[in-house]
């Protein structure tokens, strides 16, 4: 499927922001190369970008990114780029397009769904069909600015900037036949506004209604604010999240990754530091002393909140990978038995000089030894039984029901923070032998009923 | 796809064994369940049977098969059952099939992916097609008892037990257009093989090759060994099985398997069982003492043959599922990290008693630990990490390569069995904790460039 971008516009209203609009980066990525990017997740892999304004910078960047995504990206130029009429921007592509592509916005985002859903429906012979959006509150709009559609019948009844009457917005993503450039050369004036108005005088432009599917026009600085919480509520995970990580893990370490976002650091080295933080952990832990152990429970907490920012990251940059994902979840293994070794090594040590040495086996110690032991596999098992629970629970919630309780890493760092916070390390470790390996328990006898 | 199972004859050579040849137990399963499982995997999902010799005894059988497999199967009797001509059997179906349909002897084992390649082909109009093994040195053929083929040029040119030059051997399975039913008819005596004649005499009777692929005709008690020896060989794991595995394991377990199968033993509580072997060892490690180390070694690595037994039983049963592979995976990782534990419970209490007392944290009881610790962090990590390895091997034997080593639980627990037997506790932790981390760490980096 080919694809044609339009970026040739001044974006005045950014201009103190950057230089070109189409290069400006929302949470560390381009514009453009959002917008290339969801298009490519929808199945485009030859694109026509129209540049104008900063045509040379555009280009260059365009030429590097089609290297990064293994696609075909031509330019061309619209001389016109300061006039207010965007029909000169497609007329620009008109010799390097004969079949029916994707006409997109590069300062609009939208999910790869919004693309998919008109790549789905049945394009009217020489006509064209756009992506409406019919959620009429939806807050990411902005009233004064929006192009608005009036639909009847599935058809483009009328569609303008200052409608009156309207059931829905025009979110900049269309399919479009070639017709288009005729359509364009005939309309009123030259803008792609008239030439939709001209296809629906004669019955060929049709609606497709995305309502409830993400997209954004980003004009001017609060519509970038706006684009940017939008793209970060994205990142709470519905599903996977235990109750610690939603409440407070989540919602810290997506302040932390807005601003991690501008820097050249990779999900991997994220995950790497993390890691390191809890170590770092464990060995205040094992140090022994009423401020190691509260510093160290503070650590760890912070590599639990740290440790949610390689996956934002990873999603908001484009830099998620199997690998990436697997990596994480492999030291985050490592980092709970550390974690846990750390206060069962601090427990012991507290036991034997408060009691006076005994034969491991005998007393206390033995039992300390047990249940820190009994902890730690525990955390483990549950880790390991997690693949197989979470597909439950997904399959559970495709099928209208509710997710069950999810007890994982959130919960059982945040129990050693505040074992650590409080010196009851003791209970802590009961607590967390007792209800990871219940839980796993619990996990056994529920997935043999499916 | 329908399908006709013969399943009249009388079995003379097995009488012995069983009154029923098709209700003769293969490994814990009849023959005729072996039949319709094999090709109700291939599509199949509709039977007919035709039965002959202990009819009732059989139709009985059946009637309890197709509730289990959810299946239909309808049963015909011949009347003829004890004439040598097979095509009676054929005749009796005749009502009941008017479509084509896969023709199966009840007392023929074979893959389903033998059935699939029929299935795959393409059928001649009013013909047949004959899977026919072009690999003449299968050891699993009775030369004296095996129909043979003549092919040319992808046709049948001769067929029959006597035929001396021949390319190939009848493997009983066929897919047939109901034109077979007027070709028993008309040849000239009411045999198969007649009926094959007549119809390739005609150019309607096409050969397609499944040599390579599992097959077996069981009449008699040498032919019973071979295809009982036969399935047990293929339970041998070409890629998942480590080196102790594959050289001391599996042989063991399958000769195991052999006589498990015969019970009505399930595999998850095969593997409860050897579970709780496992539990037993590494109380009688944490126990102390010569002996007591001495029988918990022999009690893990019994355990760890015996966990080799319910996946045999559950393939070689069609016990097999999901579920029970990862709930035996679940209790292996318990079982991994009680005996290391048992082994750390062990050697701490020998550093107590020859050294006097210390502080954990403090001296070589400090050492056990963190190396006990690490030992069992790296042995679970292993197994953590061990799909998407094992999926990168896999890959590369696709790919034509050799999968690399394969450090498992079975050369983990041959180590602590080595251990206890020598009562080298130590240094079996520290091997263990060292080899199985390092190993963890070699997958990461593996795997990244994988």
């Amino acid at each position: 499927m080919k694809c044609l971008v339009l970026a040739a516009g001044g974006g005045t209203r950014l201009r103190p922001r950057a230089e070109s609009k189409p290069l400006l980066p929302l949470l560390g990525v381009p514009l453009i190369e959002r917008c290339i990017r969801s298009a490519r997740e929808a199945g485009a892999r030859e694109f026509v970008v129209v540049t104008g304004h900063a045509g040379e910078a555009v280009s260059e960047f365009l030429h590097d990114l089609a290297r990064r995504l293994r696609v075909s990206i031509t330019t061309a130029v619209n001389p016109h780029w300061d006039s207010t009429e965007n029909g000169h921007s497609i007329l620009a592509a008109e010799g390097l397009i004969d079949e029916p592509f994707l006409l997109l916005m590069a300062d609009h985002l939208f999910e790869p769904a919004l693309a998919r859903r008109l790549l789905e429906a049945e394009l009217p012979e020489d006509g064209l069909l756009l992506a409406v959006d019919g959620y009429l509150d939806n807050p990411l709009v902005d009233l004064e600015d929006v192009t608005r559609v009036r639909r009847a019948d599935g058809h483009i009844a009328a569609i303008g900037k200052g409608l009156a009457e309207y059931d829905g917005y025009d979110t900049g993503v269309f399919l479009c036949s070639p017709a288009l450039f005729a359509a364009v050369r005939a309309a009123e004036d030259t803008t792609l506004s008239a030439a939709v108005r001209h296809m629906a005088a004669a019955g060929r432009a049709l609606a497709v209604d995305v309502g409830g599917l993400f997209w954004c026009d980003v004009d001017d600085e609060a519509a970038l604010a706006r684009a940017e919480a939008a793209l970060l509520a994205r990142l709470r995970d519905k599903v996977n999240d235990g109750p610690v990580s939603r409440h407070l893990n989540r919602p810290l370490s997506i302040r932390i990754t807005r601003h991690l976002v501008a820097w050249p650091v990779t999900p991997n080295q994220i995950s790497l530091f993390s890691f390191f933080l809890s170590v770092l952990a464990a060995g205040l832990f094992m140090a022994g002393g009423y401020w190691a152990l509260l510093l160290g429970g503070i650590l760890a907490q912070a590599a639990s909140v740290i440790d949610g920012c390689d996956g934002e990251v990873a999603r908001l940059k484009y830099q998620g990978s199997d690998y990436g994902g697997w990596f994480d979840a492999v030291l985050d293994r490592y980092a709970d038995a550390l974690l846990l070794f750390g206060l069962l090594w601090h427990e012991l040590g507290h036991e034997w000089e408060h009691r006076g040495a005994g034969l491991a086996g005998e007393g206390d110690a033995g039992w300390v030894l047990f249940i820190g032991f009994m902890a730690i596999i525990g955390s483990f098992m549950l880790s390991y039984t997690a693949d197989k629970y979470d597909r439950l629970m997904q399959r559970r919630i495709e099928a209208g029901g509710k997710a069950g309780l999810r007890l994982g890493r959130d919960v059982r760092v945040f129990v050693v923070f505040l074992a650590a916070l409080t010196h009851l390390v003791w209970p802590a470790l009961v607590l967390i032998a007792a209800v990871m390996n219940a839980e796993v328990l619990r996990r056994i006898l529920l997935l043999r009923h499916g």
